[in-house]
């Protein structure tokens, strides 16, 4: 199976300002073409960090993709540091100066002499044709050994490697026996060495899979990467799944691209239900992802964003005494909140969240973390209490997630 | 000057899915500190890949800060690497495990064994308090270079460098005779190229130093990049910052870090006064923004996500015949949404956003992006018409924010 490295050059890389797209796109691509990326760097115009790069890359894998650093400037270096690493030659190429010379003529500008270097190329690389600017990308064969270099900006760099680097690599792939299919399935409620646990078996007989667990936003995402003949990686992969699926239930909230928001989303306009939602310590939060959605007005009606107590009466009708006795961070309130959206908005189901995000706000009877939702229908109110662990961001976005996904268990049955 | 290196480690980081955000942070964060990153390296729990990264980054450089490795699964590798590369051992630490013992007893969960793992550092390491999460930091001097671990998860890494590494840096930097400042001023308002345009005079006179504009989030940032020696480089600083104000003026919303949220919150809290939210389109992100902000409470009451129709006229009086006269992306319906908040919840001011943040809904009379926006007050409503370019969530930011703006200018006697 083929390996790859990607190398990012710019100076702009390095500051922190402008994030490193080229390689993600990148990766995405070799990814779903079966390419197994190993390593990125991000590097300046600086000869020495380009050179280590390519050695690690050259060293390690069987093909090499950078982006950057074709420019006319004098702080552009990739091509050279190229040819002494593979230990060639830079070349001029009348056909390419004309390419460039026409880029400029067809603009009406004057062409700088010093675009003239985009013309110099190894000896035994191919020029790839860059229709949207003056620096032609190159691909090079060498001892077994595939370098791609790319322009740096996006939009030439995106269309360069779809239409001259992707059909180049396929051929490539095509005469692998290998390809990599990988699989992730997002899972919410357990934290992450919880799932570990409950995956031990799956994880100590991976059926020659890797199987990886990332704690992202409150969901766990374990991701399945099996390296194998198509037909025998399809198989296992999805035996796989089923064995997850098996032991993780209803924790299941999607697969790859899935969002909890979508599902929930699709669950309700499948239901023909609509809900409203009344939320006080994630202030908007569980509202702004299910509007994430396009045509959400469907099923949501929406809500009310009771932060103080005074919203909470006026907004809800939640009572005062209820307030004073039980607090405002209480199973009582939960319940008043989520009977009172329902009731106001006249919708199927009315979802509350309060609780204490913190930094501030906790005692050791009620800490940070804490949260009380409710869920009201038709036939009853429910109550749920949740502990978060984290920060102010953390127990919001863990809090929002887990009324979603909540209303989503409701939905299948499960809530 | 400090060199620095940076290293992220996780295969999902490999894989196209996940940008490496973490890199990016801290990359800001030691461009702000004057400390020069030379490159970076994303790799996967992949053990030759890690040794190669840290050793690049010690023999090229002063200091090495790697992010993530630090979990207690089995594929986290990145302390065993540092040790093999410096020649030391693991060992481990008893008060270490106490603290991570105690984070699972204080949220009453039972504790895996494997995450005894997270208490074992190299012998002459300084470990970095978590309060976030269960793996602590690490912090090693060692022959003349720093080397630096930190959690994987951005809600542990960031605070945890904010906290700990970033005024060990500070001490290390102080020694230093040329530094690198930046400052970045944040607009909102003009576009890129308008803001350009405007600072013509600076960009041509620069004083040394590198001016760079970049767009984010519907805001632009502007940022001013010198090396010099530490007075030279103050002043020049403040000089360029006072030009640059001095063009862009209420344009201006912050600083550096500042947040819009942060600078409202800051300007109602020392007006004394309250503010309450209707949102339309944002459906419910305005009132997230302004309560990602401990202590909003103080200044924020609450509001109404109105999504559909009946939401408006239930939970802000808005009539049935301005909507169905004038429609619920008007005028006439935002203001009687402001107005509408501001008499239920008693407050000071009231804010309203009502819009079509697409990609269905426009019309050739009222396109995609079309939003108005209604601020009452004691006095009087007044309305605003705008209209965003962009995808949906670019228009939802880009309303949410200006929606802030207009709260910003109003109390600063511009609105």
């Amino acid at each position: 199976m083929l390996k790859a490295y990607i190398v990012s050059t710019g100076t702009e890389l390095l500051l922190g300002q402008t994030p490193d797209t080229n390689s993600l796109f990148i990766s995405r691509a070799l990814t779903q073409m079966g390419i197994k990326v190993m390593g990125k760097a991000v590097v300046g115009d600086n000869h020495e960090y380009i050179r280590r790069a390519f050695s690690t890359g050259l060293e390690t894998t069987d093909l090499v993709i950078c982006s950057g650093g074709l420019g006319p400037t004098r702080d552009d270096l990739t091509k050279q540091v190229v040819c002494e690493v593979l230990g060639c030659k830079l070349e001029r190429r009348p056909e390419e100066e004309e390419c460039i010379k026409e880029f400029f003529a067809r603009r009406h500008r004057r062409m700088p002499d010093s675009n003239l270097r985009q013309a110099l190329f190894p000896s035994d690389a191919e020029a790839l044709p860059n229709p949207l600017g003056t620096a032609p990308g190159m691909y090079l064969e060498k001892d077994g050994k595939t370098i791609v270099l790319l322009p740096g900006p996006p939009r030439e760099m995106e269309p360069m490697f779809r239409a001259e680097v992707a059909p180049r690599l396929r051929r490539r792939v095509g005469q692998q026996k290998q390809v990599v299919l990988s699989r992730v399935i997002k899972v919410l409620g357990p934290g992450e060495s919880q799932v570990e646990e409950m995956l031990q078996e799956v994880l100590e007989d991976p059926q020659g899979a890797a199987i990886a667990l990332l704690a992202q936003d409150g969901e766990i995402h374990i991701r399945i990467t099996l390296e194998d003949s198509l037909e025998r990686a399809t198989r296992t992969l999805q035996e796989l799944e089923d064995r997850i699926i098996g032991v993780m239930g209803w924790h299941v909230v999607g697969f790859d691209q899935d969002t909890l928001p979508e599902v929930v989303g699709k669950l309700l306009r499948e239901a023909g239900l609509q809900v409203a939602f009344a939320e006080s310590c994630t202030g908007g939060l569980a509202a702004k992802l299910i509007t994430d959605l396009p045509g959400s007005s469907e099923f949501f009606w929406g809500g009310a964003v009771s932060y103080a107590n005074e919203a909470k009466m006026e907004l809800l009708g939640v009572s005062e005494s209820t307030l004073s006795e039980y607090g405002a961070v209480s199973p009582e309130t939960a319940k008043e909140m989520a009977r009172g959206i329902r009731e106001r908005a006249g919708v199927d189901i009315g979802i509350s969240i309060t609780g204490i995000a913190g930094p501030g706000g906790g005692s050791s009877e009620k800490p940070v973390g804490l949260v009380y939702m409710g869920l009201a229908d038709n036939r009853e109110v429910k109550v749920k209490e949740q502990r978060f662990i984290g920060g102010r961001e953390a127990v919001r976005i863990l809090t929002a997630k887990s009324a979603l996904d909540w209303l989503r268990r409701y939905l299948i049955g499960r809530g």
